[in-house]
């Protein structure tokens, strides 16, 4: 007997059909001899319908009372789905976030698990009991409800699994598993049967969207085997674990991509020792999000820096970086925007020095122009126009041979 | 500086619109210079909303998970009106039951207030805050949400009045006070400015649904001043106290009636020590509630029973009874549908041995024939044909005297 922990996400239970569907998902690893953890997000759009009562409100509602307000979709969830393994046979009980012992950091709308209290859990399983965890909550020690921000239900079910030392922690979405690339864009990108952590986690903060990154993350740190599968088709799914086995180690194995990107350069900056420290914290002090940077040293007295950031922050910007032109010292800002950031991402990349350069050899035969490169141990990032997008993403497919399953023996 | 316990039902926090206008209200005292502690119920129709979702799962959701899904609903209106009352410029926090530190008793659905913390309320309105604390709901010492039922919010405000020793417990609801009688059926009927607790409690028990026969019980025993008052109309209400001082001693308060009344007659049951027992307790088991009771022996072997019960559950009672034939051996069911109950209640009857007979005469002389009767120290109830219910209640009105406000000087 093994002990599972299943999350099903806001569409997975989005109406009382989809419920009854999750129910019954659940009772068939029950019938294969498991101890089940069910981990929830709230019904389909009761999120939305939550903040937007709460926007009629007012505009600028405090985080501690929007955490109040949101956390009240996930026990809907809990309450609904226990009592439909319950019309089944089934013996449940559901949890809200601070019962089960989900204890945070004192912050609201964005709080990290501090610890787990296994014990109540732990009881009710041992009591034969299937038990349903709201997700996305927590309590602090002072017993303030908080939420856990984007992709906190996530995060939920992997603490879960770290804690009760489950066996697996399977995430059951809206997708069939991680792609080697976006298969409603590139026709011949194809479900991975695993990933490693760091692929998924560069994956993932590339905007793949399967998995919230801080999830990727603690499952890393406590070796919790994760697994991505669907929730509506009986299908296997992706396998997320340190050491991927099953698959010749590819050198690149995914593509991820994102349109909307605008490029800005900051022009004429002296070369200072705190210029850039000056002006990325005046960004983000102002909560603009910099995805790549580069700077390049014109003379020994002028820079230019470059990010680029999502399109739609364009005209906030500039107007920050202009409020802050005296103090930044810079002479001109530019824009390109109408942009795309194309990346590869592969532990293989590590040992193989050539990839970059098989990657900007391809997008060059194609005509494709590089406005902006980043890149880390596992992961090549590309800025390029956002006409181009498609069709790089499935030259690059088609380069490093995502289509083809290399399966060792 | 005093203390104010504020209660607002469902329908005074039905929309968005109607949680500013309580944040206004509640400011209001605030700027009176009291701390107030501010109790709510679920957004109107949002209770009916979450019962229909659990329908929709099984036709037997368990207590436990209804108390769970159903305690969402304050919830979402504590995080609401906190916004609504920090948006215009006041401090204030929003605490679930369990935060509040209500403990019930350990049973779902119909919870019993055991015990009250007062110290985080205390510590939070110290510290110059408005305290909005979601009403119906506690927990118990295991960690387990419960629901207090029916009325349950009433009940949650008399308790935090009485464990904060307020000055006042003000229940908010959509009629301006305690009238004399339903004002939609008799013109003259009159708001009374005050009315004694056992009073109440008989009106509250004859359906006259202004406050929850519990709360009122619960504010007698501590002695909590209870005002009901409009959340509309600013208007003064009608105070429940122990002593009503500030007019006559009225013999008769008030009038109260309900339709839909059938009364039952269980005929030629043997005249057994257990008869009476047995009936009442299989009904009980089957969750049939019976109102009066009257037994008319007919010699020294059997006897008839009669009981009146709302009109919808006629066929199941009968069901029951005759599923029981065998056991109870009564010789024939009788039923007279389409009767009222009307009832006069009034504190002064206790020392007016001829009331009763002046409401029989009353009733007489229009010619309305009386099927049933019951009484108690200080109401007297007749059950009637519907068809005359209007007639005798305009009757006993103006019999009484209730349009009449005397005043003491």
């Amino acid at each position: 007997m093994g002990l599972v922990v299943q999350k099903f996400g806001g569409t997975s239970v989005g109406n009382v059909e989809r419920i009854k569907h999750v129910a019954s998902r659940v009772i068939e690893t029950v019938k294969n001899g498991d101890q089940v953890v069910v981990v929830v997000s709230a019904m389909g759009k009761s999120t939305d319908e939550l903040v937007s009562l709460a926007k009629d409100i007012t505009e600028n509602p405090s985080k501690r009372e929007m955490d109040m307000l949101l956390s009240t979709g996930e026990q809907v969830t809990i309450a609904l789905l226990t009592m439909a393994l319950q019309a089944q046979g089934h013996e449940a009980i559901s949890l809200t976030g601070w019962q089960a012992g989900i204890k945070t950091e004192d912050c609201h709308s964005n709080a990290r698990i501090q610890k787990f209290e296994n014990e109540t859990i732990g009881n009710h399983l041992d009591s034969g009991k299937i038990v349903i965890v709201a997700g996305f909550q927590g309590v602090t020690e002072s017993g303030e409800i908080t939420t856990l921000g984007r992709g906190g239900s996530d995060t939920t079910a992997v603490a879960l699994a770290a804690g009760l030392k489950a066996d697996r922690c399977d995430i059951f979405t809206d997708v069939t598993g991680v792609f080697t690339t976006d298969p409603r864009v590139v026709k011949s990108a194809r479900k991975l049967s695993s990933i490693s952590y760091d692929e998924m986690l560069e994956l993932a903060n590339l905007g793949a969207g399967v998995l919230h990154p801080r999830a990727v993350e603690f499952a890393k740190n406590y070796q919790v085997k994760l697994t991505v599968r669907s929730s509506m088709v009986e299908e296997e799914g992706t396998m997320i674990e340190e050491e991927v086995s099953m698959e010749e180690n590819l050198v690149v194995r995914g593509l991820a991509f994102e349109s909307n990107v605008t490029k800005i350069s900051v022009c004429g900056m002296p070369n200072q020792i705190c210029g850039l420290s000056n002006l990325f914290t005046t960004l983000a002090t102002n909560n603009i999000n910099v995805d790549i940077i580069i700077q390049n040293v014109i003379d020994s007295e002028n820079t230019n820096i470059s990010f680029s950031i999502l399109s739609e922050r364009l005209a906030e910007t500039v107007e920050v970086l202009e409020n802050n032109r005296e103090e930044l010292k810079f002479q001109e800002i530019l824009h390109d925007t109408g942009l795309a950031k194309v990346s590869i991402v592969g532990s293989g990349m590590i040992s193989n020095p050539g990839v970059a350069g098989q990657m900007f050899k391809a997008l060059a035969d194609q005509g494709i122009l590089v406005k902006m490169v980043s890149t880390s141990e596992i992961k090549v990032s590309t800025v390029i126009d956002q006409s181009e997008m498609v069709k790089a993403v499935e030259t690059l497919h088609q380069e490093f041979q995502l289509d083809k399953v290399k399966v060792s023996v």
